[in-house]
């Protein structure tokens, strides 16, 4: 019994995107339909490394599959400059629920970003218009390649817009997808009258105001995932129709924690969660909605669910590194 | 940056019992100075397949040292009958707090057997009586190896009685030592007239009575790990000076859990914590002291100060395998 380790370029190559985002889409629906457990993210605080870890277990059962694991992952932000390292590392144990034995061991950041990207697909296919052909991307960091990634599977993106005070990091945004998309470099307004927004920053003061927003956008609002994060201001989030991952998550720490908390914003603002759409259970975009938000905060199920996808292919095509973890032979 | 890959014979070579058990002591230490978190353990139940996952994160401080990481661990009853595999498996994440880079991942299966003896040693050492010779073992199972491993660090230990209705698990204990101890299979009250007792049965009938125990017997009662599990009779527990590892994780799991919920034994029979006696806040065994008995469940700091150990010594010895999980290259 041997364990398969995955590293970044194999969860890369592994993860296709339309397999990810449809395993994402059923971890929505499972956890609606209470076909999941999720126990509550715990912390460690360090701060005298100005850093956490946090560790992230669930189960989720999509009835033809299931599966179990762990993502441990930490928010250092020292680490680029201190120590030439991420912000943000994760490491995964995917495993066999029937037995528990450690099916894989993956690269937990890059899984990190394609579940997120696959959760704004998701996200967008309920909730943007039908025929959006333009994204924009606030916040050009290593988030946002894969929410074009996983959009463009879900609606035909022809027109990229990327804003970021970084130019380098729009250049490399560019560069990157020069050839597949009509891309730019633009402000926040031009990114928000796109058809779908994304926001991917790490803000704590609302970047995108009401003015910046076409009347029928789609937002991902994707960056906050802490107490005092903010990226969208209160006034479109009050008047949007508000989709969130999860209630508990979200007002912790999603993008409504700070209205919500200091009473800006109560649930009868919240629409309902994106299980409930998934699952058919409220609508997604009716003729009526103006301005959607996406609030993701990430949740446990979309990393087992993404680690599903990276085994099983990884599994059938030989990719990855076998290896006796447990010593248990054969 | 790589990350060392520790197999299950890795983590037997590398973790030196008498490190393991300074180590330990140090956590408990750690532990009762407010040096350490140490999350609830959080569970995610699967009765469709009669099993668990637990989760297990700490950091601890040891002043000289610290760590961090994560043990995922399961319970799976079925799985020895049904797929050949071991009830309980474990993996180890073990990361640098500093930067939350993942150092290892090792075996969390041989882990647990040492963190498990080296706890027992820590209680003997300051519960047992010093001219302790003799040690009795009730339960063959995969945990009483290094039971007897490390108790026979820290007493001078001989003579050793191990007793189990599974007369081969006997024989298999005894083929093993026989060369270094006077080992033979006995009853339950030849064991526990030994200077040290340790019981590691799952049981929820207690097996062990009054009778059965010397004057003086230290007994390390490290069977019980989920509610209903209950090795010791009550009047043992009632009259002995009583040590337990942390107040939730005993009264939820421990061996104290069945009369502490139904009312049997109170607060008030709780000596203390083994941290208050390491950090020499409480005495270990006085003059005074007749039978004694450590509640042990096993403590998430137990797993990452071994794990610490282990990484230490392997990577000062060039053991284990590296290998580029996260993609940083170098």
């Amino acid at each position: 019994m041997h364990t398969l380790l995955l590293g970044s370029d194999d969860v890369d190559e592994n993860a296709q995107m339309p397999d990810v985002i449809g395993a994402v889409e059923d971890a929505f629906a499972a956890y609606e339909h209470g076909n999941a457990q999720m126990p509550a993210k715990s912390y460690i605080d360090l701060p005298q490394y100005n850093g956490d870890f946090r560790s992230m277990p669930a189960y989720l059962n999509a009835e033809s599959w299931d599966a179990a694991g762990i993502k441990w992952v930490n928010v250092h932000p020292d680490n680029p400059d201190d120590h030439d390292l991420p912000t943000v590392m994760g490491t995964m144990i995917y495993s066999d629920p029937e037995t528990a034995f450690p099916l894989a061991i993956m690269d937990g950041t890059e899984l990190t970003m394609k579940r997120t990207g696959a959760a704004a697909a998701v996200a967008t296919d309920y909730l943007a218009v039908e025929d959006a052909t333009s994204l924009g991307i606030v916040g050009a960091g290593v988030q946002s390649y894969t929410q074009l990634d996983a959009i463009a599977e879900v609606r035909p993106i022809e027109e990229v817009v990327v804003s970021d005070v970084r130019d380098e990091a729009v250049e490399r945004f560019i560069d990157r997808y020069d050839d597949e998309f009509d891309v730019r470099g633009g402000s926040i307004s031009e990114a928000g009258h796109c058809d779908v927004l994304s926001t991917v920053t790490p803000v704590e003061d609302p970047l995108v105001s009401a003015d910046d927003l076409g009347e029928h956008t789609h937002i991902n609002a994707m960056g906050a995932d802490a107490e005092g994060k903010h990226e969208i201001a209160d006034e479109v989030l009050l008047a949007a129709k508000l989709v969130i991952d999860d209630y508990k998550q979200c007002t912790h720490s999603g993008e409504i924690n700070v209205p919500w908390h200091e009473g800006v914003l109560d649930d009868d603002d919240i629409d309902g969660e994106i299980g409930q759409i998934v699952a058919g259970e409220r609508p997604g975009r009716t003729d009526d909605d103006g301005v959607t938000v996406f609030d993701s905060t990430g949740l446990a199920i979309q990393d087992v669910a993404t680690a599903h996808v990276v085994f099983e292919h990884a599994d059938e095509n030989d990719n990855g590194t076998p290896f006796d973890l447990l010593g248990l032979g054969n």
